[in-house]
């Protein structure tokens, strides 16, 4: 019995492990969730995943991830409908309990952000119909402005709020620190978005930060006060699981088991509220 | 006559050429006007920097830059403070039209955000009546949040302007295309601002960006959508000249000449309203 409530993103250690052995390492190191890329899953098939994830005794909180909706013509658009789509397919496979929507970037040429944010929302509701059928929540999640260009074209849980009130069921909001951290509205947001935190993702902010994408910090190593967003979270009615999901070539170079034991350690100290 | 009105940030050529060139530059390439940073200034000295000034015949837009008022300590608090104080009297001495204010970083050591916003707004409060008797207006920048922990804790738009609501006379605000153009509540916030801008800088977002400090983007090689943030800004009542300000390794690199003759021809063209 695990002792702590935390999920590993398996992105954090996807330089070290595939899929089997990320799921088999996440249990020895007392994890009560994982939650795969749709690439680990794909290397092994969706059906065999389903299985390694089903033997582990793991929770899936979370398949990454979808949306990125935003595309140059009609036709860049249906594809991306009709991807999110099967995903919604392979998360109910995988018994995934919700899929990580971001927003995705702007089109080739583009320097429309308001039309981008447009395309994302007309895209989620496309494919909602779809993941309420499969009872697959969709966890929309704020990206950190930097990526506003080029991945996460919304960058506000303000607006993803927006986004729960306009289009309704199914929806719902993953709160990652090393995204939202800064934002002067969170306290604000947070308890906005109520009973819609599906996903509560930690990592840290570095000082400085040498990579845009792959610089993230492990908790602890940076200056976000996680026990103060802990405790907004909780406020809010959201108790559940943590997600640690760190990207940062610092990390990836050392052994798998020494990123989950920090982790795991990090978590229980550094997180605690 | 400057054709038109687009100023200088010295920090755009600040490789190439000290004060002096600098700004006999700048008059050469039809620009309006320079906005020199302090270590410039002081280098050749106050009294010196001012007679170069006024013999350009240049508008001196905005001097670089002041604020930064978080510190561990009481001590460094009053540093600040002090050094502020100084800073407006270089400004008044030199003719700058504000001085740009920043909201500074975390403290060493420290994770809260939110008190470091409140020094911000304390020290602001502290240095605003010396502003208001030397007759320069504090020009209030929020910062990319990619910059929230280490140089500017004040991100949005909205809170300077919550800044400008409480402090009263002497304030107004910057607004940096690169610092801003992915906020959402950017139409808002900037015809709430209205008469309180001071200043208009502009500078590209490119994808991607290499560098979170050093790789900032010439006008027209990037996302930014200049005219649709210039027809909010010239709505909210401003009209007056712009400026540009590039931190980049790749112009840096680049003869001075070169950098103002594209500076100013994107100026004209991508930039046009």
């Amino acid at each position: 019995m695990p002792t702590a409530e935390l999920s590993l993103n398996l992105a954090t250690v996807s330089r070290q492990w595939k899929l089997r052995e990320a799921v088999a390492a996440a249990a020895r190191h007392d994890f009560a969730g994982v939650a795969p890329w749709r690439d680990m899953v794909a290397e092994v098939g969706t059906a065999e995943a389903a299985r390694v994830f089903k033997e582990s005794g793991l929770r899936v909180t979370g398949y990454c991830r979808g949306g990125m909706f935003p595309a140059a013509d009609g036709a860049g658009r249906k594809a991306a409908i009709d991807d999110n789509k099967r995903m919604i397919d392979e998360a109910a496979e995988i018994g995934a309990e919700c899929i990580v929507m971001i927003g995705g970037g702007l089109p080739q040429g583009s320097r429309d952000l308001p039309g981008a944010r447009a395309m994302f929302a007309d895209g989620l509701a496309a494919v909602l119909p779809h993941a309420r059928a499969a009872g697959i929540p969709l966890a929309l999640e704020p990206m950190h402005p930097m990526y506003a260009a080029d991945r996460g074209c919304v960058s506000t849980l303000a607006a993803m709020n927006d986004l729960c009130d306009q289009l309704g069921e199914g929806l719902g909001v993953a709160i990652d620190t090393y995204h939202v951290w800064w934002d002067p509205d969170l306290p604000r947001e947070i308890a906005r978005a109520g009973k819609r935190i599906i996903s509560h993702h930690i990592c840290d902010w570095l000082v400085p930060t040498r990579h845009m994408l792959n610089d993230r910090g492990m908790m602890g190593d940076g200056v976000i006060d996680f026990p103060a967003i802990r405790r907004m979270i909780e406020a809010a009615g959201y108790r559940g699981i943590q997600e640690v999901e760190i990207f940062s070539e610092r990390w990836w170079s050392r052994p798998g088991d020494e990123v989950l034991a920090v982790a795991m350690e990090r978590f229980r100290t550094v997180c605690r509220v």
